[in-house]
């Protein structure tokens, strides 16, 4: 059966745990939850009683994935979409992240720290295509890639994670275009914004959000949480990557797994 | 590697699309999303631009999981917790959705409406142990357990699906038992509980929920899209289940994957 | 002092209670309001304890004042003001409700329920300039004018109250006119929106709204606990009407004040 | 009639603008509003088009009324109402903000700040009752006390209003016993707390508080602008306090009114 094979295999978790005061960008509503109904605040007549909680979020909130409609240049998204004529008060009509559906296949797995050894790569790092072809990974077309940074070590520092004013590790333009030209389908990080964000600049521009999102239509995911993977030394894997079909939503939280022979 | 067995297989999307107006519990925040910036809003010195939302849910909200924490019996949670010692104003601190982790694994098929001939059984109907023990699907050890009723094809008309006044259709105490006896560890359907729900009495009770999450540890999928899984006949499939790790929540939403030979 | 003449007046709240599951319009997101920290939860080294809510709402949920943002005609806010021109991801940066500011001033007060002997007036009634011209009440320039339709009677029936398949009562465009007229600087009533609501057919047009938000900037305040000013039979009161002064708001929520001798 | 009296008074608006980004106590849910419809999202068959937002926030944010349901001491509100026993999913059953009702009445105003020739008293000073006692303001049972420290004038230093590392100032225990001694009914303040913070403590313990909120009843109004009042020279003044009537909350936002000859 199809499972078999699965037998023996190892699951990873890559999404870091949602709770009140974790590291978001100020730019998207914070999470927030309150648990509405407690045990004993309405008991059933058998002596039963449930508890439900009320959630605040934002799509990109947590670790997620950025839809298409996330990002536009002079007006226009992927494929020459007119923002303006797509968004609405029910969300995108097109290219909401409802129409990323579900990706299960191969991911190239780029450890940048550990080419560099260290834990995680200084704030502001660039990475370049040099680092990435340094690595011992290979990107087939098709191919999800995720690029470890090591960023997701420092999740329990949450200003430092932030990097409001230390910046944050990641791709530069050229490096993604060294993963665009290889063919990569989807690209992922451990930081809140797939860039390179250099001391005090904030997120002023977001230059590979704009070749990847708007130019190619490569999806991206964000603070993901790839310690567990990148431990492992892997170079590929299969990840599961299902974000919640908000229909008509620039992004979406997603758990992706990783699954290792 | 790890995905070659899964070429030429078929992922199936179990999730319903979330969307303002959907049908769900009136016990649970209703589900909300406004695009907070739309493009045009702030445009960045390069001409680029991003939009985001502002998410409002429950954890009980579109295709989701329980978890223990969910439902008490005399004040006690699965394991003999007392539920007001684990329940506070950042969630729970024992048996929340993050201790479900993620589940890979089997899941038995039980089309109670294909072994009836109908495409959705009627509101209030009973499932039973006898109807199970027609299915042509085996319940192994540690498995999940799908049931289908049908009911997500009436996903389109919300007040049916809702069922207030006529019921919703689910497995009795009995079928719930039977299932526990041949070691189901997680037990699926497709209304938004997962119980039998007869015409005019609301979730008054809710057994199933009793006899699963409080006296056996078992959790439960609700509002799941188990349509396109019916419609192949399949019988058993691999199933993906990673809800999002809102940690103390007493559910949270998920998009479970069926892979499928 | 200022305050003496008032020794002896009686002051009537004038705003319904707020609470999850009271009556409002399906276009604004839903009141719901969660005790987010109870007392127990975390407990203050001497002893001491607070607790407090997480609140979702709208603008235009429960007695609230529409700002002049709120409605638009072929593309234009009151004063030729262009909509696109001024909506943006803060709010509105012009005709938002920080810019009604307060009011403390007469109130003519028109109680039609009472003129046709009858505690509130029927489903889809439209109240005409003759109704008003019979009541016992004068408007002066620069007044609010409060029209009594007995709506606020039925607050506990919110089906009712909707009125999605019975309709509303409310003026019709020929009494506003009648009202602008006279000069009325504020028009309120008592159900979900200051118009005329026939029977079926919901809110497709809103000719009121269009008359004096958008040609005559006159604000309006809906969903108003007439009732217990319409049980005295004043024609004439001080109104104290201060809504929430979120900034950019299309509307928000307010506990209007009459003062009676 | 009623309001004559009141031509050529003045009207002061003593409420704080509310908007993302405002000071507020990080132990409350963060403002946050977003225009869910715009104009031209749904034009309707005239031409018309209505926008509206969805806000989420909390009942003690921005200018707010604390109600007696806030805060416990020893597990019991005040007049030995057992907090656990009124406290539920729909909020608290006794002595929430509903139950405040309305205040229309006299205000003593003591400008502290004045008293020391400061715009605004330092962070973390104590007030204390010879400070009262040395302002030309006197106290009458049942009167309103709104005490100046001038920090209302500091709303636009967002990281210096909330005081976290530097405190605010506010009254002690001794100056809010000699408030009580005199018969005040209401306490009102400009910071976010009506306490002394003292600086690098945070709100570990809130003595005034437990003292107006549990042992007296005496309800606390926070984060008032008072500063157009404190500018007049007032000592008294007619104030209208009128919180939003939310139904079980522990606080609720107002917009507050002080009406001087």
């Amino acid at each position: 059966m199809v499972w078999d094979p699965l037998a023996g295999t190892r699951v990873l978790d890559l999404a870091q745990p949602m709770r009140r005061g974790m590291p978001q960008s100020p730019n998207h509503p914070p999470f927030r939850m309150a648990i509405e109904r407690r045990h004993g605040d309405v008991m059933r007549p058998d002596g039963g009683s449930a508890a439900n909680e009320l959630i605040v979020t934002g799509g990109h909130v947590g670790t997620h994935v950025d839809a298409l409609a996330h990002v536009s240049q002079d007006g226009y998204l992927h494929g020459g979409v007119e923002a303006l004529s797509v968004q609405g008060h029910l969300g995108f009509t097109a290219l909401g992240i409802e129409t990323f559906g579900v990706y299960v296949g191969r991911a190239a797995v780029f450890d940048v720290a550990r080419l560099h050894g260290v834990p995680s790569l200084p704030p502001g790092y660039e990475i370049t295509a040099a680092d990435l072809a340094a690595c011992d990974a290979e990107v087939r077309p098709g191919d999800a890639v995720l690029i470890g940074t090591g960023w997701s070590r420092r999740w329990d520092e949450p200003e430092a994670f932030v990097g409001h004013r230390a910046g944050c590790p990641g791709p530069g333009v050229e490096a993604a275009g060294w993963l665009v030209e290889r063919g990569a389908a989807i690209a992922g990080g451990e930081t809140i914004a797939f860039e390179c964000i250099p001391p005090g600049a904030g997120h002023a521009v977001l230059p590979v959000h704009r070749l990847l999102l708007v130019e190619r239509g490569i999806h991206i995911v964000e603070t993901m949480r790839l310690a567990p993977l990148l431990d492992t030394g892997a170079t590929e894997c299969l990840l599961v990557l299902n974000p919640l079909p908000i229909v008509g939503a620039t992004g979406a939280p997603v758990r992706p797994l990783a699954v290792l022979p």
